[in-house]
């Protein structure tokens, strides 16, 4: 995602150490512990300037969200969000989403979301697609045993793909939307990139996927 | 698919056994010996009028096709298209394509084709679509291990079903596309119906799936 610069964001960020975590290795296990209470955890791989997350975050007080995005400006846009709504039940990673078992310890996460992930869309490019067998094999380690993918696109190569790719790697499809606009699923929540290109006629897929058939 | 009817359809068939075959149940198991060769057998689940059948018959002479439909009226219009063509490699059922069990033997089939399925969309009704989890237990059985399905469908919500319904039995997605017309798929044969519904804007879905990862 392309956002304007933003000025003082680094001054930002670090003036709000208890929404963005300052060292977030430190927490691989602890994040129960970190958060104070035994609620699920459910992470947000990308998660772009926050509507999805902090509107999650209100919708369901007793789930604890963690954002994670490369980007400093476009945290500190879900900071802003996290402020003026005060929640207590994000937290932010400014971290590589490629390397979450440095952050997260097995069993420790129950929801991935992966929501307008980049669809890399050349064939040499394909390793570096967030469905692709390696990441699967991060995701699966994660997750609790009856743990969840929930990933949204409206990239119709990126979701044809990530549909076999879970499937090749043993993976079980859940419930599978064709067109979630068009759907009676009522409980989505719109990410800002999802909002724009829904009104502009795209087609916006989604899926749940788990590792067990439980 | 609803058709005309037609005058003389059961005397016309009748005069034509040796495409649409009178006895299906004596060739369960011998269908190789029936076509006198042993190349693959490929079967048609609801051929209707036929387009699909003996376009695919032209195209792959060394493949055999056999056609099933409950309709006798349907099934004259692919037994003018087998005399037009004088295709020597297609044969056609008129049975009940739920008990396929009748006609063919464990492995003796490749690929089933499942085009433009009946949705049934009502839950209570889920038992009857073809791609509901009694019928692939049918499937698994008839195909050689390697076999695979392939179904079409324009049927939004069949198609998420039949995913999520292929992935619960534990089947493998080889690919899945989700606007056939709009990709690179170019050895498609389209049905008269998909011909039709196509041109009337329909997406039209694909899968090819199958019971072995291999």
């Amino acid at each position: 995602m392309r956002v304007r610069k933003r000025r003082g964001v680094e001054d930002y960020i670090a003036k709000n150490p208890q929404f963005v975590v300052e060292n977030p290795i430190d927490f691989r296990g602890c994040w129960a512990e970190h958060f104070d209470n035994d609620h699920p955890i459910c992470i947000d791989v990308g998660c772009g300037k926050g509507q999805f997350i902090t509107n999650m975050a209100k919708l369901n007080p007793n789930i604890n969200y963690i954002g994670i995005d490369l980007q400093l400006s476009v945290l500190s846009h879900v900071l802003d969000k996290i402020l003026e709504e005060n929640l207590t039940n994000v937290q932010l990673l400014h971290v590589d989403g490629r390397n979450l078992l440095e952050y997260f310890s097995e069993g420790e996460v129950s929801i991935i979301y992966l929501n307008f992930s980049d669809p890399w869309p050349k064939s040499r490019h394909e390793k570096r697609r967030l469905t692709y067998d390696s990441f699967l094999k991060t995701y699966e380690k994660l997750l609790i045993p009856e743990g969840e993918i929930h990933f949204k696109t409206d990239n119709r190569g990126l979701f044809e793909y990530s549909l076999t790719s879970f499937s090749r790697y043993g993976m079980f499809l859940k419930q599978v939307w064709l067109d979630l606009h068009k759907s009676d699923f009522k409980e989505n929540v719109l990410t800002e990139y999802e909002e724009k290109f829904s009104n502009l006629g795209q087609i916006i897929y989604r899926v749940e996927a788990k590792f067990k058939k439980i």
